[in-house]
């Protein structure tokens, strides 16, 4: 579980600047595309990266899932494990090993 | 920090269908990418959303995120406490309480 | 048809600086999401907009996807021509009128 | 300048469905954003592509980018030579030659 002490330090800082007004799921989901862009700008050119940059850049990916977590109710880390529940039946071993290929089409 | 069991679990996942060889840096880039714009999906011609969608598409962007942080060696929780320690100072409380004016226009 | 004048002066300005070594089809499609994602930031709080803004990151996404249409050798408007006849298959009239429902909940 | 036919065909498909009501240049740009990363999705785990895929893919960022453009009432074309004379003094010749460099680090 994603620890208490994160989410009272986002609702914090939220709370201090006024921002949940701002922070409807919607915009929080287009925040979600933007952050991720800029996370992807690391790889533009080439598969090497700045360290620094991307950890950067995925702090603030992972910081609107959060908000949006949040916003919703959810724990981030309840949400994936459910996911990745479904994702194991989605992708048997024995079908899936060694492959990248799409669940509908192995 | 996030709960060891979600990596835990996150890990094994990978090894089982040995998924590791596609995992990147930059692969894992785009995929979170990729699942932000099905998280925006939800909310492409509305403000209005399917709850149980939006958990779900969170869950891949999330997913993508702690695989890559895993990668990178370094802790989810720990990336955004860092990057909010910050963004603190970026958006002072005087200066940005109640707007969202971007830092470098505040 | 895209005027041929557009390509010619892509081309040209390309050439010039000998940048067709960066562009793979995999890193303009890397570059079309990263400028799609700056178009989406000038509505990241509000459906409210300034239009130079948004013309000018418009351009962006439009300059790499006209790249890389020439890179694979296509005419953007004869791509666009041609899904926009199995879209219209795909969203017949009659099902679609007034609805942004998915084709595949019509 | 992008052939009226495409823009005057791209209208009709939207007057017969009675879709401009959705077409607000917030939700076009969502659109964008997604059709680019279904674009992007096509690289997710390599370089190589299905072309057919991806003229598909890169057909529904067209096809948003054109709806957009045509919603500000400018023409793709114009807007692309217009940034096209400003980024070729962001990066001059002599110093971007052959280099990915972004221009403010040249």
């Amino acid at each position: 579980m994603t620890d208490d002490a994160v989410l009272r330090n986002l609702r914090e800082f939220v709370a201090e600047r006024d921002w949940a007004q701002f922070h409807s799921p919607e915009n929080l989901a287009k925040s979600v595309s933007i952050e991720a862009a800029e996370l992807l700008e690391c790889f533009q050119w080439s598969p090497d990266f700045d360290a620094d940059r991307v950890n950067e850049e995925l702090a603030d990916v992972l910081t609107y899932c959060y908000l949006l977590a949040d916003r919703l109710g959810v724990a981030p880390d309840q949400l994936v494990l459910d996911k990745l529940a479904k994702t194991r039946v989605k992708y048997p071993v024995e079908k899936a090993r060694g492959r990248s290929t799409k669940y509908d089409q192995l």
